[in-house]
């Protein structure tokens, strides 16, 4: 069986690697009229670390997607047209995501906090649901899969998604009453996607 | 016969990408000056929904434009100049839509409403008649087709084109009148296009 | 022989691609404190038409520019140092044309007209040069080219590109005091480069 | 052994092409309230030569990086979650790069010369060590390289990035004092790479 797939793949690779390079463009170079010396240029810096995390979060945030979306496409060999606008989801909130992101930086010092946190929270609820629903359309009846593949892989991979709901449903949850929290349980689920995406690896030997 | 369309299909693939993930750009967040707390933003957001829907609108729209491309250019083989600057064509109206887009978040929401629909209505006849044109380019004399596409295949996809061309140009017509229900018929054509893009496939075979 | 010029190609199409797509951000939208109703957007884009045709020279310039790189490098099979920074060169400048292209969107219109056209046409001189750079040194002793090509193709790939030159040159020097002329000059060669680019073509069998 | 890290290397590769052509963004045109005529705009651009250094060193830094990673990647075969993400680290700095451009663009003519110096000089510190860090995970037990990669490469490669990193240390580090001096440096940097890069291919052979 002929993989068809290839250029979904590289479709979604580049709008994946156009995501998380654009990202830089919310990182604002100050004006010169209140930049008068080296010190004011530190101080600004250090005022805008909001902007900073935000930027590094999300830059990882889109490449552990990218890294799962490698990962389920290596098991993909045919598409139909759900697969396709699934796909298509996807890749609408990954480019979507730098403008939580700039929410973020420009809020997350401030009153708002708690509402640009739950909107950044939020639009992961959604992206999660969106690779659930992903693996669910190519994976329901096998035809669409790697010939090869084991029902243990095909579970393995859909708890892990299916796992990942509840832990961004609950940063979500929080995030109205404590963001700081909210945000922290986001940076822990990178650690989470970078062992399980290593784990994935392993079922298909 | 060898496929000779490769460098062409990344080429597009990248431009189509990048122009998807740019509408981002026109989502603006607001200056911290006007936005105090957190039901400030919520308020900003709920009358920015013109910017919030012309971007999924767009979005879907050139990934529209994607899919019907790669599936053109499935049955592509062989290119001349002609083929060349049609997609090149194809490729600047695609790279163009970011700005009838920003056009309709901005002015969609008030006294400019029916020029702007116009306007994005309009880009999307030109883009029609450029994949008509690509395709009776590629298949008028069949020698830059796959060999093993029928006959009815090929008067499939035309068709699937040229009975686009009314609907958009009705859009387009309407759009001075009632600008709204303009909109709503370039949204009910991704359902005509997602579909139809399904029986192209079933066409092959 | 293997062609291991294919990661350079990856990359320079999607320098490319970028670069012809990016130019869609000059074209500008205007302030809802300007614009109160359909006819203030009319005359305000009738206004701005310096943009628009900016706009569509430079994405032509840089989609033929893209086209004459995937000629040159059908016939490129291995690299060295100097060719992969020719072709640097060659990409530095694509990138580099979005800043000519909003200084002659914004200027052409008004006292620095020749000022702007003089810049605009002097980074092509620069692209032609690296072009025939590119060639020279891919080309020179033939052991980096694809070897059934010609005697006769090689140099009617040098000479396309050494015509190039004086034209870019005479619009660069007839800009300071006919700016539209060398603007008009300009797209002609459009045409020159789309014939031409056929020309090459037919050398190969 | 088959590669598996073509997905990696075309995403790699796209962030890469998308970073180096960002960089025009920073160039700004000014607006036509201050530019009246031709010599306003030779004035303002003369005045604003810190920005087109700034792009110029920033494009060929981003585009040695990619050479480079090139270079490293034609010898790694296979992956592992720690390649994946020391990968991931490189493209983060690489796409971050465009920051402290705009930082030099804006105040290295000024008061704040050598912060700004010392930022760009800093992240190409960060920038070498996630390039020891990434050849070191690949190389330290062999498994993942081209099985035919002679011990002699390994150490050259290694080598060749242990050594990059006093010198991009001293540029560093003078930056505070004699920021013009550091910059040169990072300058002198290029045509050492440049050279090295030939280097390493020849040791392959």
């Amino acid at each position: 069986m002929e993989k068809e797939t290839v250029r979904i793949e590289n479709f979604s690779d580049a709008v994946f690697a156009i995501a998380i390079t654009l990202l830089v463009l919310d990182l604002h170079v100050p004006s010169s009229e209140i930049i008068k010396n080296g010190s004011d240029l530190w101080n600004y810096l250090k005022e805008d670390w909001a902007s900073f995390l935000a930027f590094t979060l999300s830059f990882f945030s889109i490449f552990i997607m990218w890294v799962n979306h490698h990962k389920i496409f290596k098991q993909i060999y045919t598409r139909n047209t759900a697969i396709m606008f699934s796909n298509g989801l996807i890749l609408f909130l990954a480019s979507a995501v730098s403008y939580p992101t700039a929410l973020l930086a420009r809020f997350f010092d401030g009153e708002a906090s708690s509402t640009v946190v739950a909107i950044y929270t939020g639009i992961f609820v959604l992206i999660n649901l969106s690779y659930n629903l992903l693996w669910f359309l190519a994976s329901h009846n096998r035809k669409h899969l790697r010939p090869e593949i084991t029902d243990l892989a095909i579970r393995k991979i859909r708890n892990n998604y299916l796992y990942g709901f509840p832990t961004y449903l609950i940063a979500f949850g929080i995030s109205f009453e404590f963001p700081k929290i909210a945000l922290l349980i986001s940076m822990l689920l990178w650690i989470y996607w970078a062992i399980s995406s290593g784990k994935i690896d392993i079922s298909k030997s």
